[in-house]
């Protein structure tokens, strides 16, 4: 069997100009990185944002996932390949990889098999430098806040609390202390307030604006000081402008796909800028975009942060489901999960019900669910998610797009097209703007996590009382185990009698977004013991080996 | 008068493909970066080296500098612009600037006036991203040291030497303690050993060889511990292999430039990447080339080790003096150096010979000097230099391309060209591969900095004994100040009865060379007070100002 990278080499790529053409984007209406990336130039997203939205819009979400995930980005990309095969022009909208997993256990993030986006080496290191552009603009800020301070304070920061990024697993960066005592620490690039803020602007104005918001360490008499206060934003936003630009490539079928930005889903909102949502909402009749880790953080924080502040609704939901992770939460371990196990997997169904009834009554979106087939799924276990779904009312299409490409979601694509055409359902949002944070907090644990309430440890009860009048009108983004509906990553499946602990909570006022932590989660990855790094290698004629 | 940013910003370029086809490179041998930008491919380069060089090979160099450079890069530059004018097929090849000083005093380092390259904004910020592939490739080996300590150290770490980097001024990065209670910190990314390995690497393999042989390092009995080792060196190359292929970019009148590679000439050997010379000089028939800081440095070591390592030999050297700076070393201080001086400028001009002697008699080659005009300069003042340099059988050149372009250096390049038609007198280095590490040090600190000789600290002692074999047949780096030819910056002009004290001796395996760090240099440069990033903005239309 092929890996990844050497499918993606064995491609023949269209150059770029006539994947933009197929957009109906001339030659001035893009900048090309290569032969096989372009990045649409500022003029052409201002141009676009201008224009009414034509295209539908498609969210690909998924149940709780086990730590290989499920295949959102596959079913986001074969789906794509699926409606356009079917005579239906779509585009899909990615995340850009973080470099950080390409290194350590995860791989890339640029699908698989016979679903990928191309030139998967490109996309999976350094791509058009977007997350080095956000690394450099955080740095910066990091710099000049340390330089104020060694240049007599003027300000009179007592406490900082911004910190350095790096797109790198790297462990031993957690908790760092510089020469004059103070303790900080890196934090990948991905979970950085610059990422969310780069992926939430509406355009380079409002860019700098969410920057210069940026809360970076408060005064001894507790006041705020921000990055306007460094006269930070102008040259962050100078590091930012070309890599704002959203970057076009292509999938193995020749779909465009727009591939920007890449917060982490559980530190962060995890979904792809909004510059490359709107501007393909523009371009294409269909758009099928991702949202990170399972529905309960991904697809929530779509709808009540990305929607929210942005007044983009979905059309329909895909929930992305695979038999191993439902035979994962019904208890079979995962060197178990190639095996046939009904019982189990009829006890994890409850796991796809849940975020089914999410998306459906919370959210009030239309949903179907794509069944991602692996080779060792049984006939059995496929009949048996389908019937259970059937009998919720909603209705399931096995997806072989991993293995068969375009044809492997045609049915899924025919469905969606069926369920586009009838009138929408009307989606809504957790809850209202100007409910108290708490309360936010309560009714995302309650309805969507199915806790019994919310509960605060004594600091992040504290900073609740603390932050009441700057969070005001707030979203809140929840940053918790994506393993799990609680944040226990260890209770599997739908979890009862659990409750939301919030360890603590940070103001991401840039982001306009207020974060919850709860449970260990972790804003800086480390390394396995065997890195993924030590396979990859680059022979004579620039030929990259390894990589998945 | 216009700014740098604002001459920038009005000129017409060419499309990049239009400066290749000047070149004769077909679409195929190039990779475009927007419009404006290209990179030669790897193949290209493998093509291109397996030919023989065409050109002559002009080295810009400097006397002695003040902080504000004295124009080595707007006279490599002037000087390409008026060879080319003249209808000499000229190219210029430059470092990429750093982005730490374009934030913080001394802005960016694309010349100046009409005298740059183009265009500037993103020659200055990211570029094609090479520095940013450096640092991840730096930094990707830091981190996988530390993995394999936390994972059980098998190799037996007992001293870790490899530091991570940053492109960034953030002197607060100096020094970091790690959480398990490591000592370490971050250089600025082009004092990375990884940068001087990029730099001289021949091609890909020459890379992967290099930055394997690393030393990151030691075990409890002292042996060395490589990058190798944690075979780490084939994940490296995979992040810089895009990286290596040269950038083509234009000046503002056209000429085509690689401006590719960057490493700092204080710490590191301060010239642009071996791929980019090589591949200009079989593209062109002149390629003007520059060497960081004054001749001592740069010249210094583009000869002994740049031309050690590959072979190359300059055929002429362009010395670049200003009437400020040689005010500067006779005496005045920076705030009078617009008036004129006599006496001071003729005390000054020590500083002028004894550079010339040393590229003249120690080097062996031919010298023009460059005199970079101000307009503060006084007439007496101009013919007073030119008086002196033609009484030590020298030739002058006035230059004003910084306010004329191309005519402003069109003598220089006149007498330039009538020099390179007569034979050469056969360049030479400062020492031969097999004499003693301290016998290198010390025929350079004599015949170079005119130092009575050199001196060690009771740890640099102790390592040219350690390092005793593992230096053996490697050239020397000397790690000092730019400003005078001793370790001390206060000793203008041509200071005497110095001697120079190596304060510690570093091996750059990877790199090739030992570095000999003299007096207080930095490896991680800090911001101003009123840092250049505050006047640095983007309108909304994209529009970068504030940069110099």
């Amino acid at each position: 069997m092929l890996t990844d990278i050497e499918i993606a080499q064995a491609a023949t790529l269209l150059p770029i100009h006539n994947v933009a053409e197929k957009l109906g984007l001339s030659a001035e209406a893009w900048l090309p990185y290569g032969h096989h990336i372009a990045k649409l130039t500022q003029a052409t997203v201002s141009k676009l944002q201008q224009q009414p939205a034509r295209a539908k819009l498609i969210l690909v979400t998924a149940i709780s996932p086990t730590p290989a995930g499920e295949g959102k980005t596959t079913t986001t990309i074969g789906l794509t390949d699926a409606l356009n095969h079917a005579g239906y022009p779509a585009m899909a909208c990615l995340r850009e990889p973080s470099m950080g997993p390409v290194f350590g256990m995860k791989g890339g993030a640029t699908g698989g098999g016979y679903a990928q986006v191309v030139p998967m080496e490109n996309i999976n290191l350094h791509f058009t430098g977007d997350f080095h552009a956000i690394s450099a603009a955080n740095n910066l800020l990091a710099a000049l806040i340390d330089n104020h301070i060694y240049h007599g304070n003027a300000l009179g920061f007592e406490h900082v609390s911004w910190r350095r990024c790096m797109d790198m697993n790297d462990r031993a960066l957690r908790r760092v202390t510089l020469d004059h005592e103070v303790h900080t620490g890196f934090d990948i690039t991905v979970a950085s307030e610059v990422m969310a803020i780069f992926c939430l602007a509406t355009d380079l104005q409002d860019l700098t604006a969410r920057l210069g918001r940026i809360q970076v360490g408060s005064n001894a008499a507790g006041n705020p000081i921000f990055a306007s206060d460094l006269q930070a934003e102008g040259a962050m936003t100078a590091l930012l402008k070309d890599a704002f630009q959203p970057n076009l490539v292509q999938t193995l079928a020749g779909s465009p796909a727009l591939v920007h930005g890449g917060p982490f889903a559980n530190i962060a909102h995890g979904c792809n800028s909004l510059v490359a949502t709107r501007s393909a909402l523009r371009l294409a009749d269909y758009v099928v975009t991702e949202a990170g880790f399972g529905a309960d953080l991904g697809a929530e924080k779509f709808m009540d942060i990305k929607c929210r502040q942005s007044g983009l609704r979905p059309d329909v939901a895909v929930l992305v489901a695979t038999v191993r992770a439902l035979k994962y939460h019904g208890g079979i371990e995962v060197a178990d999960l190639n095996n046939e196990h009904l019982d189990a997997l009829q006890a994890g169904l409850a796991n796809l019900k849940k975020h089914l009834d999410n998306l459906h009554h919370q959210f009030g979106l239309p949903v179907l669910v794509a069944l991602n087939h692996f080779s060792h799924d049984t006939e059995a276990e496929v009949a048996l998610v389908d019937a259970a779904v059937q009998s919720w009312g909603y209705q399931m299409h096995v997806c072989k797009h991993w293995a068969n490409g375009a044809s492997g979601a045609s049915d899924l694509a025919k469905a969606l097209v069926t369920q586009l055409s009838q009138a929408s359902t009307g989606a809504r949002l957790a809850y209202a703007d100007d409910v108290a944070l708490e309360e936010k907090l309560a009714l995302v644990a309650r309805q969507i996590y199915g806790a019994d309430g919310v509960a605060f440890s004594p600091a992040a009860q504290a900073q609740l009382h603390a932050l009441a009048a700057a969070s005001q009108g707030l979203p809140v983004c929840v940053a918790k185990t994506q393993y799990s509906f609680s944040c226990d990553p260890k209770q599997r499946n739908v979890p009862v009698g659990h409750t939301l602990l919030v360890r603590e909570l940070r103001l991401a006022r840039g982001a306009g977004f207020v974060v919850a932590i709860c449970g260990d989660i972790m804003t800086m990855p480390g390394l396995p013991k065997q890195p993924a790094s030590i396979r990859i290698g680059v022979a004579a004629d620039g030929k990259i080996s390894g990589l998945s």
